[in-house]
Order: C-alpha cells, then structure tokens, then sequence
C-alpha cells in the first residue's frame, strides 16, 4: 500500500455516463419496453439474459419462494431475521409525522407525509445480489408505508431455479409480496411505464450494471429514482492508539468488493501507517479474493500521512468518504468536526461489517464524494410532502394588500385580482 | 373553456429533455467552463447575453445592492419583507435534529443532520425573474444552516443597472451575501466545477429555460440538483357551493403563467362548470395577460365531470397537480383521501396567490404530475445525513457470529475476518 503526504494524493472524481452505444442500447431498450409492453420486455429477456419466458410466467409464485425457504439454511434465516429487526428498529426511528401550524386568526398551515404508493426494488442477479442489500432497500420503504412494494431481478438460465433462493427468501423476510424475473434496461422500463404484466411504480431503487444505471437516469421523471452508486470506498482515520490488525482488515473488507474500491488510511502516525501497509500484505495472503483486492489496494488504497488529526479531519471532508471509521483515542472529540461521510464507525469494535450487515442504519450510502450532499438510503426517500393552506378570512383581509402588491410588482394580475376579489366581496365593495 | 367527462381527458405526461442539439450545446459549454474556467465563462457571456465582462466585475458589489435599494418602492420593499418572515417560520417549523438511539448494551446508533455547506441558486433574467422565487430558494436553505448561499443571474444589456433591482432586493432581504452576474449553461457550470472568480457549490437549485435545465441534468452528481421543473398547473376540486367567480379567478391566475400552464376544474356540478366557464370568458376579456391565459385556457385547461367528489378525489390523485384548491361544502372530509398534490389549498380564502407569495409554505412545487413522489422545495432539501455506528463489545460479542455468518453467504470473507479478528481477541483466542 501507498504511503503518503495527504497533500500529494488526488481527490478529483469523474462521473461515469456511460458510452454513446451504452446510452443509444438503453435509450432503444427503454422506448420498446414503452410502446410494446411485455413483448418487448420478453423479448429482451430472451435475447439479453437467455430465458425464454410468457407474461404469465414472470412473477415468481408462492410455491417458487417458499422453495427457496427449503434450499436456504437455518443459520442464514436466523442471521437475516436478526439483521431485519435490527435494520427495521433503526429505521422505525427515522419515521415522522404530518404536522400543522395553527395560527391565532384561525390559518392553518401544515406539511403533510404520505408513503409513495409503489415501488420497485432492483435486484442485479448473479454474483453481485446480496441479500443484504434486499433489506437495505425494502425495510425504509416498507417503514414508510409504502403499500406496494416490487422486486424484480434477473432470472438465470435454467428458468424457474435461477432465482438466488437467498434472494428470495431475503425479499420475503423484509416483506416483498410481489416479485418478477425480469432484469436489464428492459425491467426498469417496465416499472417506469408498466406493462400489461407489470403495474406501474413511483420509484426506482437499487442497484445494477451500467445498463441500469443509464435505464433509471433516462425514466426519472417519469419516476423518481434513488441516487447512482459508484464504486464503494472506506476512509479509516486513526491514531497510534489503533491496533494495525483492526484497520487492515478493515481496509480490506471494502477493497474485496471491486477493483475500483478505495480504501485509504488517514494518520499522524507514519509509524501506524508502516505497520498498516505490512498488516495488509500480510492479510491479503490468505485472502479468497485477493486478486480483486489486491488491485484495488494497488490502485486507490493508500495511506496518507498529516500533521494531526485535526488535519485528518480536513482531508476526510475533502474526501466525504461513503463509510468513515474512526479509530484513536478518543473518537467522540472528533465527531463535531467531520462534515461529509455516509456512516461514521466509531471505536475499536464499529468495524465496517457491522454497519454493512447488521447493526440497523443503513448500508447502501452515497459514494464518490456525493456525501456532501446526499444520505443514506432513509425513510424520507419513500415519504412525499404536500403543503397544506387553510387560510383564514382575518388573515386574508390583513396580508391581502401585500400579496396584490407582490402579484403585481412581478406583472401577474390575475394573480392580483384573485384576491382583489376576494377582498373586494368581504369588505362588501362588490 | 370545454367541458367533458372526466374519463375523457388525457392524464398521460411526456419529459421533455431537450433536442440533441440543445444537449450538445450545453454539453460544449459545460466542457469548456469546467476546463478554461472564467476565461470560457466570460466568453459565453459575452456571446450568449452580448455582455462584455471581465473576471473582476462579475460579483455585484454592495454598492450595487445598495443603488438597488434606492431604486425599489416602500410597498414592495414591506410586502417582501412580510412574505420572506411569513416563509422562513413556515420552514423553521420544518427544521429536525440529529437524534440518537442508547441501547442497554452501550451501543450507540444515531442519524447526524448538517446543512450543506455551499449552495448557489439559479435566478432566470428578464420577464421570468420573481423576486418571490428567490425568497422561497434561499430561505428554505438559510432555515438550514447552508452559511455560503450564492445567487447567479444573468446579466442584461448595460451592465450593472441590467439586473432588476427587485431581484437583488430580494436575494439581499433573504440574506445573500454573494451574487454574481452570469447565466446560463455556463453559470451552472461554472457552480458544480467552481472558476477561479467563482469557488464550487455543493448543491444547484432555481429554475431556468432549457440550456439551464439540460446543464444542471449534466451536472447531477458532481453536486446535488432540485428537480427540473415543468409548466404551472393548477385543479380546482369544487361542489355546487363554490363561487363561480372564485373558481375562475383562481383558474385564469394559474393560466396566465405560461401557455403551457395547465388549469382544470373537476365538479360533480354541471351548472357549476357551465359558471366556471363564463366566468372565465368574462375575466379573461380585461386580463392584461389574457393572451396567453386564452392560450393556456384552450390548450389544457378543461372543466371535467365527474359523478361525486369522491370520483374527483380519485381523477385527482391521478393527475396529482402542483396546486390543488379544494372549494366544497366542507373541504376536510376530503382531506384526508388527497394522495398526490403539491400544495393543497382549503376553502374559500385559500385562493392560489395566497401560497405563491405570502402564506409561508413554499411556491416551488413538484409540477407535471411528481407531485406522486417528489415535494414541495422544503429544509429537508439542504440538509444531509449521515448514520453513526458507535458499537460496544458486548454488541459485537453477541451479534458478531451471525454477520459472519451473512457475509460468508454473500461469499465476501474479508468482511467476516475483520470481525473475526475482532471476536478472537476478546475471546482471548489470538
């Protein structure tokens, strides 16, 4: 691994659109899907993902999940139903209420929160569906109140059985009802405009390859889409206190999942950072995949040395890394100043594991910088708003003048005159 | 006005996303500004908006803002003010917490709330400026705590004078303290990539024709966009009690925005839409935008019968509309079954223009039929989250085994040795 002064290493960050032939693919994708319905989205499946399908059998039964429940093991089902209580507490606690402002001359003024009706959940087939990121999708939604929600994923070849069964059966624990074996641009175009099989949602969530990725950029508006994930990163900033075991093998958890993973250490402590870099190579050894983390570590892990931990607090924002861990001796008198990170691990026993899989918040965080603006995946992303204006005589007659002043001020008279008339009537001119 | 069934009407929406070419140019401009910096910035503003600028006159001086003040009248100056006191304790109301949960086993798990650090906000020149529209982007946000909140506008023929004095009034009452003269694609770009004249932002919002629109799509991800807005709409939900004269008013205040703009009546009263309807005619003949009102009016304006206020609760929530006037016997018992409206305007008094400028809830409303998923401009939108792990050791003594378990499902081993590691330690086994 790297070493270096913080000052030497980039934070420039590109954001990846795809190629035109990725975007003119999925623009024709999503246009098929739109006007031919399910021929279109059956046809697709047959030709990107080998499956040959009919409409009726694109959602999966009641049969084909409580088969899965068959093929998964009992250690699984308990892990997940503890990972699901945990995940589903937390975010309980994110829930909020409609509320009103009632004014002495009788105005009522309020903001009132409504679940969205429907939403889809993608989920990428093969080695990239993680029954984990099932929860972290559907729990929020389903704490929101969202009546409906969707799953649709690819199906594999062989037909019925290609289904994960630990997709599955994670799908039913967060309490999905309604799933089908459609996956690519072709199913978020069916969720974005519906088929005659597939009813239209709200929203979008999940992640995928590009080909979904450029699929929900191109229906939102239509729908409303979650934010697009890049390639996952860890920060870890730590003192000489931190064991070099702890934050290499949490360097490396995020290094296995891709080759673009970044991992990179934020210290005083040029010794810390030695001892880092020996412990990576060391774990890495024995590491299953080690190929893909290796590349990663090689490519954007690094160690960066600075000054101080205030001065590692001042890179860490810099970066707004998608998960943050905290490791020195007093990580609370830090807390205040770290302004962009997803999640925040503090303390020797908050390994990123914890977060990823169990302790409640959320796992799916915005990447590549984007936490100086964006959140974890929360119950507000299934919650609209409406306003809400009672408004009453007194108060109409008190603040009308000004309103007709501004109306006019801005050249909209009908805006003017829509009170005029109003005032005009109360005060019986009219 | 036409008057037809309520099955009859169209419902389905169309985004639009520009021509090719106009993605093209926004595109080249984007590059170039991103890349050259002010130099291209004041390239295209000489070419776009025919002004010639240099690096040093782009911000507006207090001196300008000042001469503005001298320039504005008493009665707006006061109407402003009443209406941005109105808004900002509307929104403060909306204002959250950081929160924490404290579980008995000292694991500590929370969901930290920061405002974003620097926002610019878009403001369109000429006949779309709306000094109100300035209140209701910047103040929601200075409710936040955003402390760096720029405005951009583009410059008009003549210089300093060209920017309407009403505009910086109003920016400055809402607490801007940094504006500067551009416009255009190149504006936005130069917020999400910073120039050496102008430092970056981490968030974009106001509207703008197209090439700002198609810029700020193309910027989504290097920082955080609003939403791009449509035409104004407006559906007025009325029983035969309503006020023809009311309905109408409020119809053409909409109509007159944008020939775009869409107004629609839904009633279970023929007599009421046959009213509503001459009404209309006889309001239109003095409005002094009654070219474009007529034009909206012919275009997409509609009174729709429907067979009771329950079956024009359900064409409602199907069209979900930016605005939503409800004028009916008793307006709360439909309340309550309102899914989709951005703002929802009770009772007779509750006349649209009263939540344009003066009630408190904010005018930049989900348009185009989002009002399904997406809100009102509200605090929310300048606040950002992040999730906080503090975990004990006895959380990790009793809960380590089973995220083990998980990650060696999803096959990533590195995640379960870093807890691993961690769990034989305190078990005393290594």
């Amino acid at each position: 691994m790297r070493i270096m002064r913080a000052e030497q290493f980039d934070l420039s960050r590109e954001v990846e659109y795809g190629t035109p032939e990725q975007n003119e693919t999925v623009k024709a994708v999503v246009d098929a899907v739109r006007s031919e319905g399910d021929a279109a989205l059956l046809a697709y499946t047959e030709r990107f993902d080998g499956v040959r399908l009919d409409a009726a059998s694109l959602r999966v039964t009641d049969a084909e999940i409580a088969a899965a429940y068959e093929r998964v093991e009992e250690d699984f089902l308990e892990a997940i139903r503890a990972a699901a209580a945990n995940i589903r507490s937390f975010h309980e606690k994110q829930m909020r209420s409609s509320w009103m402002d009632l004014q002495p001359d009788g105005t009522v003024l309020g903001q009132i929160l409504r679940p969205l009706k429907r939403v889809g959940v993608y989920v990428p087939g093969g080695k990239a569906a993680y029954p984990s990121s099932v929860l972290m999708n559907v729990i929020p939604a389903q704490v929101a109140g969202v009546p409906e929600i969707v799953m649709v994923t690819p199906p594999a070849t062989g037909g019925t059985e290609g289904i994960d069964p630990y997709i599955l059966v994670a799908a039913a624990e967060a309490g999905v009802k309604e799933m089908y074996r459609v996956g690519g641009a072709q199913a978020v175009a069916a969720l974005a405009y519906g088929t005659a099989s597939i009813p239209p949602v709200d929203k979008i969530c999940g992640p995928g390859n590009i080909y979904v990725a450029l699929a929900k950029r191109a229906v939102f508006g239509v729908v409303d889409i979650d934010s697009i994930a890049g390639p996952s990163e860890i920060a870890v900033l730590a003192d000489e206190t931190a064991d070099p075991a702890y934050v290499a093998a949490d360097l490396l958890s995020q290094a296995e999942h891709d080759e673009m993973a970044s991992a990179i250490l934020v210290t005083p402590s040029a010794a810390l950072a030695e001892a880092v870099a020996a412990e990576v190579d060391r774990q890495l050894a024995d590491l299953p995949r080690r190929e893909i983390a290796r590349a990663s570590i090689d490519s954007y892990g690094a160690a960066l040395l600075v000054d101080s931990l205030e001065a590692g607090i001042d890179v860490i924002n810099a970066l707004a890394p998608e998960h943050l861990e905290v490791l020195t001796a007093d990580p609370m008198s830090l807390l205040g100043r770290i302004e962009n990170a997803g999640a925040i691990f503090l303390g020797p026993y908050s390994s990123e594991p914890v977060g990823d899989y169990f302790a409640g918040p959320n796992h799916i965080l915005p990447t590549n910088g984007t936490a100086r603006f964006s959140s974890p995946v929360n119950v507000d992303d299934f919650l609209k708003k409406s306003s809400l204006i009672y408004y009453s005589r007194e108060a109409l007659l008190a603040g009308g003048d000004k309103i007709m002043t501004l109306a006019r001020y801005e050249g909209l008279e009908g805006h003017a005159r829509a009170v005029e008339l109003r005032l005009r009537r109360e005060r019986g001119e009219g």
